[in-house]
């Protein structure tokens, strides 16, 4: 709860028509986009400045009153979601690209910018920004780097923490810091620049942020492979990596995401294999034709069934979306989506798609894959509904088993989406006790009243770990 | 000062043979590479396995002993010098490659590995490290991480950072934590991986890192541009880059480094131009063929007086290894050579240059500038004399303003040399009161005894701004 004394001061520093703790005002920000998750806050403000920015930071950290940066609210790990009250701070009026520096390569944001918007400034430039979350039409560039958004391009082009150059922070006492610079080599301290990317809101907010960015490659083609064995398609993801090819794209769907992608988009995607592939290169034209030509012949050796190279843009456009699209698909089946991002090494792809395969048997749950191959980050999906309680249950344990096979394997149990408050529970998996520990003395050097995004990342119970029956 | 029973426990951990702290012994590990700056430890200890750092680092933290890590000490900031005593802690024995991973493009490596050891391994399978620092021939991997080392290649490349996937690290309370994994993409909590890479052992020991790997270029072809006016060498850079090229090398030498190149490496270097401009490219022979030929042309629309492209690899290499040698040769023309690593954004470069000739006749100091030019990460070097306190002075005088002017553009203290001590009392300057204590919460949640390589980073005292004339 906000005493009458503080909303007054919060009205005072950005105006009364910036800050509102009406119970509908409240309701809309209680929710992000992770299903079955909602919690309400105590008032929401919309500063105009960094300088206002850092007053209300100030005044909040007097008080002890959470703060929560919020852009679109598109992530699914709850990270938005204002889990122990406080303000949800928003961006709709810091929503600037502030320059192009066509010189230096680099793009200047305030963090409400949609990141698809930036993307096709940048582009009408010739110019380009990889990292592409399939939430970008509608996610801001404050929440990709908060939450270290990676995408499709990951492989080849890494993702948003590769790109963050500069930062302006305010920080949890109301210090505003500037970190890195329009430069490719900064050694100067310690590298703040990377460690508040990804770091979820906990430690600060971002109020302005400088990109790198690359020339646009000159050309992109489009190719779909067709297996009716999994096993074959992992080996083929191998294959072209140990060819010394990395492909721009490289995503991979099995059979249950296949049917359900082509009822929602209706392109003519096959339904009748196990897996395919979507496999994209860019670059000159020269390099593209030789490592389609390359790659096409991979797959054939792999027993890949059909290959096939989209022969319009119109035609290549219709397949990223559609694979784009996965997740509104599986959306449609039920009333609620569970989606998971748990990540492994590129090697274990077939290791890790079949044992997902065997957890959801075992659990008797719908579980569609689908994901970032090249770069082992799958996306299994289990389309359930939240009022059925036993079935809920069951999904929690499959997916506890998920994440444990992913750490078996060498992975991580997430990729792109965060930690939040879904993952928190199994971050000790990851890290071991030790490693939350060293995570922990920095969060409070740096909030030691804990005002920032409080309760995400660092959950009260670890989960013990299951043993693995398989 | 050790205590016998501090000895006695550190032999006991590590073996009799591993341990000294007799007077040459420590007299060796009295310095690094830094010119004009030594200072004794109490002792010298290399132990076999990570276990042995953890229990040396447990017994340092429990008696407040400062611990050293380090490489082969070729860093020239200060940074293992061991300013506050304690221990120097050597890699002599961890220094295997432990894998050459393949299938996900890794190599998995102990700190001690030289650097050019590792790039010839991976090299031998036709996979490519590019961070390639000067002193990649006796550096060690170790050493790389800690000071997030950089090189020729950086501009098209990244540096140390952009490659390293996984580390393992024992905090100052003993604690062994392993950060990442073989994943292009991990959001699993705070990005750890990052915080420690440059963070020049003040926050734990590295013991074992994970190296991201790519497929080895292709070819690679190599330029020289000789011009008699610095500014157009300067425009070539922002050119070639507004271009969209991107050249995996494009380093600049002025007349005064040619000179003493030219003498020390007799390859037939022009000495009579005002500035040289060094430009690879590597990738397929296609798009190198392409590339070299539109910057050729660019290089002429600025007026280079003269552009040559090696015709052979044994030419290019000449070239290169002269580039490489600029220290080594400046360091024969007098008793003291200070090298500087001020870095701008790329656009500021002729600015800076200009700048740093002004600062020179201001204070009658010969200084060479070369560095590389495609990053902005520029390497003004004076022949001095420490013995010659007066000149010192000036010295000192001189290169603070150049860290001033650099600020002043946009750039920073040090692009890839780091802190240290050499640059601690400017740090200041670069991320000001507010930057320096946020990374001070973050030193003392992870090292609260201050025992990492105490006296680093962060100075005593910062220096006043200076009021620069120019």
């Amino acid at each position: 709860m906000l005493s009458n004394d503080v909303k007054q001061k919060l009205k005072a520093i950005v105006g009364v028509e910036n800050f509102e703790d009406s119970k509908s005002a409240c309701l809309v920000y209680s929710y992000d986009a992770t299903p079955n998750f909602q919690s309400m806050p105590d008032g929401v403000i919309s500063p105009r400045t960094t300088q206002e920015v850092s007053e209300i930071v100030k005044l909040c950290n007097e008080h002890k009153i959470p703060i929560v940066p919020r852009g679109s609210g598109s992530n699914l790990c709850g990270g938005t979601c204002p889990t122990e009250g406080g303000l949800v701070l928003l961006f709709r009026h810091m929503n600037k690209i502030l320059e192009i520096d066509e010189e230096n390569l680099t793009v200047t944001v305030q963090p409400g910018v949609v990141t698809l918007d930036m993307i096709n400034a940048v582009e009408a430039k010739g110019l380009f920004y990889p990292p592409d979350p399939s939430s970008m039409k509608i996610s801001t560039m404050g929440g990709n780097i908060n939450e270290n958004s990676g995408g499709l391009r990951g492989l080849k082009y890494g993702v948003t923490r590769d790109y963050v150059m500069a930062l302006e922070v305010v920080l949890a006492n109301g210090d505003i810091i500037r970190t890195g610079g329009k430069l490719a080599k900064d050694v100067a301290g310690y590298d703040l620049t990377r460690l508040y990317v990804g770091s979820e809101g906990t430690l600060g907010v971002i109020t302005e942020a400088t990109l790198k960015l690359i020339p646009i490659p000159e050309t992109k083609k489009t190719m779909l492979a067709l297996y009716q064995d999994l096993e074959a398609a992992a080996k083929t993801v191998s294959k072209i990596i140990a060819n010394k090819i990395i492909p721009s794209t490289l995503e991979f769907l099995d059979q249950p995401t296949l049917k359900v992608v082509e009822d929602f988009a209706q392109i003519g995607l096959p339904t009748d294999v196990q897996a395919v592939l979507l496999i994209e290169q860019d670059g000159p034209a020269e390099v593209v034709e030789k490592d389609m030509k390359k790659m096409a012949e991979i797959c054939h050796a792999e027993k890949a069934v059909s290959v096939k190279v989209a022969q319009t843009a119109e035609e290549a456009e219709a397949l990223t979306t559609a694979r784009r699209a996965a997740l509104s698909a599986c959306a449609r089946l039920k009333p609620t989506t569970i989606l998971e991002d748990a990540t492994v090494p590129r090697s274990e792809i077939a290791k890790m798609v079949n044992g997902i395969n065997k957890i959801a048997e075992k659990y008797k749950l719908d579980i569609c894959t689908f994901g970032h191959a090249g770069d082992g980050n799958l996306h299994p999906t289990c389309p359930t509904d939240a009022r059925n309680h036993e079935e809920m249950e069951r999904v929690e344990e499959a997916f506890a088993e998920i994440f444990a096979l992913a750490i078996e394997l060498g992975g991580t149990i997430t990729g792109e989406h965060g930690v939040g408050v879904m993952k928190a529970p199994y971050l000790e998996w990851k890290l071991g006790k030790e490693g939350i520990a060293a995570m922990q003395a920095i969060k409070s050097g740096l909030d030691p009243n804990n005002i920032m995004n409080p309760g995400k990342v660092f959950a009260k119970d670890s989960r013990k770990r299951l043993v693995v029956t398989r």
